[in-house]
């Protein structure tokens, strides 16, 4: 989605950066899972931007969405063609700003981007796990993080953030651990997925679980289900985009040609990119962890597992203050179920600030360039900092407080790598 | 969509109707396609319910969206569970009432319902066509149609109509052949596609085409491509609803369950019922004939075509009335575009009705029981009738007149189908 319009954003790379591992619940102390079965030892593919301050109280975990990993910010090498994810958002000076914040990002277990997946290997059988690994809920990926966030140090969380998938671990780690979260900011998200999403969704598993190189999940020899996983990606890539966006990038250009061939070829140019998305991603991505993740997106049901059936519930045990935001195009998870989840934090005496974005591009427009955004997260961060260094002001006498400051950076030198 | 409240819509079954076929295009005069390839021999399959009356002045033609057939009212047997695709807008009493009108239903070349396609025998080989069958266009479509409507002894059609991909033959219809339509009647459909609409039809197609059992489209002797044609329908399917309807039909409700199971079964309702519209579509239409359908409509654009460029122009061939119907949650064809088609009849000098209908059921609801859509197609179509009845008075001594009853009815007692 690079063609839009870059707008001017604040701020530089973090630079080069590192992937690092943490493996927890080892036996005899599993992750005792939410569907019943145990997990462990699992390990969580991570990357920090930023210091974590003496007192521990700037500390931010990024959550990704579904084909997202802990490569958030910055660059893994010279060579590489593109930062993070949400490199427009994570480093120096920017919304999620490294000379302040110590940001954390971590791959969701049951992904394949580092983190214990059904691609790795099953200690019980030595092969791949396949569909035995254990079905994973939202509330099991924020549970790993926990552990994650611990072994980093941190007890309390200034903020946890994301959008989409990630937005959903952000309101499950409100409800789910209260104390540990000063701030959140779900963005374009639900509480719930609607009928229309679980569909989306189904179609795109039934893409992959009807390819039969899926063999039921036990691939790994193979070549895997690959055009079920691209199918799977072109039905994705649709929803994250709007009609708007759609009819100015492509509209009903042709792809190389003046006239119409007659053919089955992508004669269209949103043919040829819909099938060029569909290719990346399955060099990418392991279509069951597609099929697990877009599974937990779906069984994920914040009023049904922390209120009963009540939103405002859930949202009475949250002690964080909410920053909302949605797109105006964004038909996913459209703004008006966005009001719906404010209302319930109101409801829930949540101190919330809700912000709906007008843009034309659809649910992507969380990971595009957007100043407005920027801005949002930005002062809605500082807020919960000074918030943050006040409570601590409260508690302890002022030579104990916290440092903070640009020297404390963790990357190299800002837009080295870009 | 049969579990939608039923309200009560006027009129009775036509009762049992017949198949009927037509072949044209014989050699040395095969129907020269747009593009560039001949076609003949071909059949249309069709149906007539109603009767043509003396003048012939009372005929109408109903065009088929993407799944629909020939098979537009009553019942081929007695044991038949459903009748028409349009049963509940064609018959005795009906919007378009066959008490008085002469209503003919053809199944497009190219589909697989008993017209000429993909899967019909090639007869310089003697194998199924599969992928040798020529690209046809919605113009071709309607060039067919014209032949078999003047082998039926109609010049002048007193009303084109249709919904969806069948709107597209209507409009198609006006411009081509301007003289022979009296009156247009596009529901629920668009003078060209949006790339959201070809980038549904395409990842349907690459569901096909990427399924081994397609096998480059000559699948004829063995299953087919089962899977990927079912994956296809599903995605259609969710484009037919809105947000709404499905979340009234189906919500988050669990499938014959009360827990969730954790596994990829079809643990949501949603998902259960996607998966029988999969399957049971399977079992009733041509892999082929669903990308040669799909891609006539991707390829349709009636500004290029007929008018240069500018849809107002277009229109300017045309000399019918038009009835345009949108409807309010129709994402797949939205409002906004019957909008921008209606301002261009305008301008372009046409007398044009304009209904957008209220109906939350998603682009699905002109198949569906809605007494307003009956009402304003009945009134559209008696106006038509007594301008051509005074056109006909102009032109003729009144003993010459065509005589019009409630006796002329060809089909069975009303109701006796039901």
């Amino acid at each position: 989605m690079s063609d839009y319009e870059p707008e001017a954003l604040a701020g530089s790379s973090v630079g080069r950066v590192e992937k690092r591992f943490f493996t927890f619940a080892e036996p005899p102390h599993p992750l005792e899972l939410e569907c019943g079965r145990p997990l462990g030892p699992a390990t969580l593919a991570y990357e920090t931007y930023g210091t974590l301050s003496p007192a521990r109280d700037n500390a931010i975990l990024v959550c990704h969405a579904l084909s997202g990993d802990s490569h958030a910010a910055g660059y893994y090498d010279v060579s590489d063609k593109k930062p993070g994810w949400w490199d427009l958002y994570v480093g120096p000076g920017k919304a999620f700003d490294t000379d302040r914040y110590f940001v954390v990002c971590s791959n969701v277990v049951g992904g394949c981007m580092g983190s214990t997946g059904p691609g790795s290997v099953n200690p019980e059988t030595g092969a791949p796990f396949g569909l035995d690994f254990p079905m994973l809920t939202i509330g099991d990926w924020v549970e790993a993080q926990r552990m994650l966030v611990e072994h980093l140090g941190v007890t309390r969380l200034l903020a946890v953030a994301g959008g989409s998938i990630g937005g959903m671990q952000v309101l499950e780690w409100a409800a789910r651990f209260p104390e540990m979260v000063q701030a959140a900011i779900p963005l374009a998200t639900t509480p719930k997925h609607s009928a229309l999403c679980i569909a989306f969704n189904e179609v795109a598993r039934q893409a992959i679980m009807t390819d039969p190189q899926w063999a039921d999940g036990a691939y790994y020899e193979g070549p895997g289900p690959r055009t079920g996983l691209s199918v799977a990606r072109m039905i994705g890539h649709i929803t994250y985009l709007s009609d708007e966006a759609m009819r100015r990038k492509f509209d009903r250009r042709l792809q190389d040609r003046c006239d119409l061939a007659y053919n089955f070829d992508a004669e269209f140019q949103v043919e040829s990119y819909l099938r060029h998305q569909g290719r990346k991603f399955v060099d990418r991505f392991d279509a069951n962890s597609f099929l697990y993740i877009t599974r937990a997106a779906d069984y994920f049901n914040l009023e049904m597992r922390w209120g009963g059936g009540s939103l405002v519930k859930a949202f009475s045990r949250a002690q964080a203050r909410f920053l909302v935001v949605s797109f105006t195009s964004d038909w996913l998870y459209p703004t008006a179920q966005s009001r719906l989840m404010v209302q319930a934090m109101k409801k829930a005496g949540r101190d919330v600030s809700f912000v709906e974005i007008s843009a034309d591009c659809g649910h992507d427009a969380f990971l595009l360039p957007n100043p407005r955004l920027a801005r949002t997260i930005a002062g809605f961060l500082e807020q919960a900092a000074r918030e943050r260094r006040g409570a601590a002001e409260d508690d302890c006498p002022p030579g104990e407080q916290a440092e903070r400051g640009g020297d404390e950076r963790g990357g190299a030198a800002p837009g080295g790598m870009a």
